[in-house]
């Protein structure tokens, strides 16, 4: 395995410890937050809140961008907006980062976990047809039989920014007449055919967390084609105050869920960089699809990157053999200061969600048990300045 | 009244549009957030997130202090953490900001409003007591009776930066065992005695935004003096992570409420000029209480300033005859771009509390009447370099 960890490690031949994700940055960054300073405008007004939302427009022709302060509460958001409500259930993936879930639960509903597939990481369409095997319609939606709830949304996530298969789960929802939410916190430029992430359900959710692909400290933003859903989400977001010179009146339970124009600042900045960053994560992603062919027991993931979708290899993802192959690599990688970690913990093991409905998830719980998350930071030659 | 805006105005000789408050930077603010961009952590990581909490627990005398991503979820995070539950009450005042009663919301509970004094315009203590005559307690503790709803804790709120009755208030609370949450978001600097605001109960929460005395773009504090809440406060606003090198496991529903590095790095500057902006604040509103000292169609409200407790007087508050005259002032100021303000308009008026339990607020309709929220931007000399 020192063969694998050596070759990683070429391809950043002046770094010492490495992380698994690193911000990207230049002078662009040092000169935008320091302009945002000076203009004294850091808060909740401020230009570059709303040219980082065109330049999310513009980057991934999903017609309309709110700016949230993350992407969890990002997705909370976009949930309530669905119309999730206390006591539901919204069908998501055990195999996620736990915001997914944590969304879902601050909205009083519970996520019901369906599988994964093999060739995505993301949610698998059977899985969910299995699932609603369960459920019965009528004239008020569908409950799932066994617990009487109301099934209220379907949120997949595109794990690791491999784009999962989308196509064919927008049509069960369409079908089904559920809202599709889609988590595209890891996947900012990864598409579906010319298609971004986001845009195939009525909301999708972006993170620009420090581990992300582009980063604004913390922040997140919803994407949506539906002009309403956008206004409404920009209302709420913004303490749902109604405009008025000088009274403060707000016509309902608002958030303080604004992005502030300091975080934005530094997005802009990214955004400008973002092809060129996107081109870096590619190179590296090609170096570990070309190191790791053909080898028998470790298997770099691809998703379906080339067939059908492109994948913005967000972080890079190793498959061993069995989990003590998996724990060796982790052990060994870690004790060198190589950062990689394990899949998240499937999130139906966890106390809080152990409860929650949910099918079989064998195909989960193997890639929990094999998966290694490798390094993906961009090199430094890729951040040019623009 | 064209006399009390050239007056205003005479403090900023400088000044075109005169916004209520404003952002106090200089070289230190500038180069510290580069200094964060440089170093990458500008995100879940970083040096600044504990020096800015270090220096709040040295400024404040408070012993913990925990940075959060707004003041508005620092208030939700600890309504949960004093056990505030879906269908509890939590008393409040209906003179607030909407954060107050919104962040008792996402709990899932209900404001019961009460009045505001007239010396102070935060919580009465009175009608606190006429609230509770409406309660009974049993071992379980208290329970409203009309509604039959438990009361889960109190909140009051230092209105425009004027110490409340806390003493009072903290004597009621702790005689009745009902948990205490100081809303101290736009009260940094003010002091009963010598205590900081936000000290008299079991956790205070403090507001860096835009508007306030200091900012950090966006963020707020939960600050307390006990270590098992400060730790449970950290650990939810972190994701409720277990530590471990590589594996990822949660152990509750957790939130992503961490202040991001960047913003604290904006914060620890701030922090080394609050001292010096406090006597600006200070300065300003003493201009004010000498121009206004003696009129009678206009008083300039200084709480128990000098009487006992010590005011930031973060925004400056006229007080005209009626809603006619407070309505003439608010169109002069701004029409000549002067951004004066009405108070909030009462809480329990909005059509999401509405329907709320509360005592009658004959004071609370007063002061939003009669109030006219002035600026009190600190004057450039104030704006020393560290």
């Amino acid at each position: 395995m020192q063969e694998y960890i050596d070759f990683i490690r070429s391809l950043y031949p002046d770094k010492g410890a490495l992380p698994l994700h690193e911000p990207a940055f230049g002078k662009m960054e040092e000169e935008l937050v320091v302009d945002c300073v000076r203009s004294t405008f850091v808060s909740t007004v401020g230009k570059y809140v709303d040219e980082m939302e065109r330049m999310v427009v513009d980057f991934t022709g999903i017609p309309y961008a709110v700016a949230i302060v993350n992407g969890t509460q990002a997705l909370y958001l976009a949930l309530l907006l669905a119309g999730v409500k206390a006591g539901d259930l919204v069908i998501t993936q055990s195999l996620s980062f736990v915001a997914t879930s944590n969304a879902i639960r601050y909205c009083g509903a519970d996520p019901a976990f369906v599988d994964v597939d093999n060739n995505t990481m993301g949610l698998s369409p059977e899985s969910l047809r299995e699932f609603l095997g369960g459920c019965q319609r009528d004239a008020n939606g569908w409950t799932h039989i066994a617990s009487g709830r109301r099934i209220a949304a379907i949120v997949p996530m595109h794990t690791l920014g491999h784009v999962c298969q989308i196509g064919e789960i927008a049509r069960i929802a369409r079908e089904s007449d559920i809202p599709l939410v889609e988590d595209a916190a890891e996947s900012l430029g990864s598409r579906e055919g010319e298609t971004h992430t986001g845009s195939h359900g009525i909301m999708g959710t972006l993170s620009f967390n420090g581990n992300k692909v582009i980063t604004t400290g913390g922040g997140g933003m919803i994407v949506t084609s539906n002009e309403a859903l956008a206004k409404k989400a920009k209302h709420l977001s913004t303490t749902a105050k109604v405009p008025h010179p000088y009274e403060f009146m707000h016509d309902s339970v608002g958030y303080n869920f604004r992005m502030p124009n300091l975080n934005a600042a530094l997005g802009v900045a990214q955004m400008r960089r973002l092809p060129s960053l996107l081109e870096g994560q590619r190179y590296v992603a090609d170096q570990y699809r070309e190191f790791f062919a053909g080898r028998s027991d470790v298997t770099f993931f691809t998703g379906r990157d080339g067939l059908g979708s492109t994948s913005n290899f967000w972080l890079n993802c190793l498959l061993f053999e069995d989990l003590p192959a998996r724990n060796a690599f982790l052990e060994m990688t870690n004790k060198q200061k190589m950062f990689t970690r394990a899949m998240w913990k499937p999130l139906h093991t966890l106390p809080m969600f152990f409860e929650c409905p949910r099918t079989d998830v064998p195909v989960t719980m193997d890639f929990y048990n094999r998966a290694v998350h490798c390094p993906a930071t961009v090199p430094g030659r890729f951040v040019i300045e623009a």
